[in-house]
């Protein structure tokens, strides 16, 4: 097996280029670093091409289970010395494993949902990190369903990988314009429940027990006016504070959560 | 008035050291960085000795009236240029807006709650973006108090500032050994709800219609066995994900607003 010890390796320029939304649109691939972010990976049988690994930096004992495990399923496996690794992480302290996949289809066909399914439908979410905070309570919550509507933020960026821990590949997701969902919702009978500062009813007040969409809008604009149109139903969650103090991941959180209470 | 033009100026050294814990300690000042932030430190009378401004960064129109109102309350007001800004800034987009201000006092005898009040406890919580999310969700959910247990994070980390947009002005602080936070709620006979994923009861069981503090843990290792002795219940946020697919913010966030809920 061949080990990288320089860093100006091919392998390693490929690995930075991939942060680049460009790079990964062009290739098709993406980047997933972390110990629990490629178990997910692997386990939700993610196309993955290649892991590199550095066995200094490992933080347990599990790694190399993982990288057979990652092998059996088709990963060419490349070691790595320290400084290159440490080129080729985005993290502050790396858990020398990184690897390359491919991204993986997010049509709004692919979703199935019977019964009656709860989703969480996110517009616009402009950080990654709170995309993947998302996700991450999507995949505390059971939804059926994450769909991102009109996104300003690529879903294979790195940075939704790791605040996700790797739930971006263990919920069903769906990325579509806010069109789209909205039309793909109304065939399905879903009803909307859209999140905004503006509505009367408190969050508690909404029947979550059916089926049911909850939206949650940008940061910094909420949700768009096509999307509170096609609400059934507008909520407000109670803010004591100033209207900023609770931010779009927990407000997904908070709702999210009342729905299961609801519903179980 | 004057202005700095240059990145090794006194003052820009002053400030980039107050990044780092040690020399918070020893000077007994923080930085807060940020519209929202410092418009929050006025509007609770935080002791701001020095706002470093730059108006070519500003966002918006607001910043020389919230610089006047600094003034008045006691602040020195020095420009800085571009560059020596963005070095003194530890954020990726400056707001051109930095203040130096003296720490607080966060004893628990300033903690004034009456009638039947809700606390949060966070114990040993590690990463500053969590306890300022913690502190924002505080503010949302109108907390009486949160109570920083066993710190492992100085609150007047930059980055707690950061993430509580200011709230950790807004909120009442106490910050206190595990020890000592057990026998304050005990003199007032505030009772413990602990969340631990060892639970059997789900938290909306729980009644939070009283007088009560809810205790959260550290994002690794959960809440302490002093902290889980001392309860005088134990609650479980259900998951249906893995154990590690919810963060300690939003487990937070999740437990206060079920409390608000039935409080209201």
């Amino acid at each position: 097996m061949e080990t990288i010890t320089s860093t100006s390796n091919q392998r390693v320029k490929h690995l930075v280029r991939l942060r680049s939304r460009r790079h990964r649109d062009a290739e098709g691939r993406f980047l997933i670093e972390g110990y629990r972010e490629l178990t997910r990976a692997v386990d939700a049988g993610i196309d993955i091409e290649e892991v590199g690994f550095c066995p200094s930096l490992f933080l347990g004992s599990n790694e190399p289970a993982l990288l057979s495990a990652a092998e059996a399923a088709g990963a060419n496996l490349v070691e790595f010395s320290d400084e290159p690794f440490r080129k080729v992480s985005y993290r502050d302290r790396p858990e020398g494993l990184v690897a390359v996949a491919r991204q993986f289809a997010t049509g709004l066909d692919r979703l199935r949902v019977d019964g009656e399914p709860l989703l969480l439908v996110v517009e616009s979410i402009e950080k990654p990190g709170n995309l993947g905070t998302m996700l991450r309570t999507a995949d505390a919550t059971g939804v059926d369903a994450v769909i991102v509507a009109d996104p300003t933020t690529d879903p294979f960026n790195p940075n939704v990988v790791r605040a996700s821990i790797g739930c971006l590949f263990s919920v069903p997701l769906g990325v579509a314009s806010t069109d789209e969902t909205i039309r793909w919702l109304d065939a399905r009978g879903i009803p909307l429940v859209a999140t905004t500062p503006f509505a009367d009813r408190l969050h508690w007040r909404a029947d979550y027990s059916g089926s049911c969409a909850i939206a949650v809008g940008s940061e910094q604009y909420g949700l768009s006016d096509d999307m509170l149109d096609a609400s059934a139903e507008r909520v407000r969650i109670p803010m004591h504070g100033s209207a900023d103090s609770l931010n779009a991941a927990m407000a997904a959180g908070v709702v999210l959560y009342e729905a299961v209470r609801q519903r179980q």
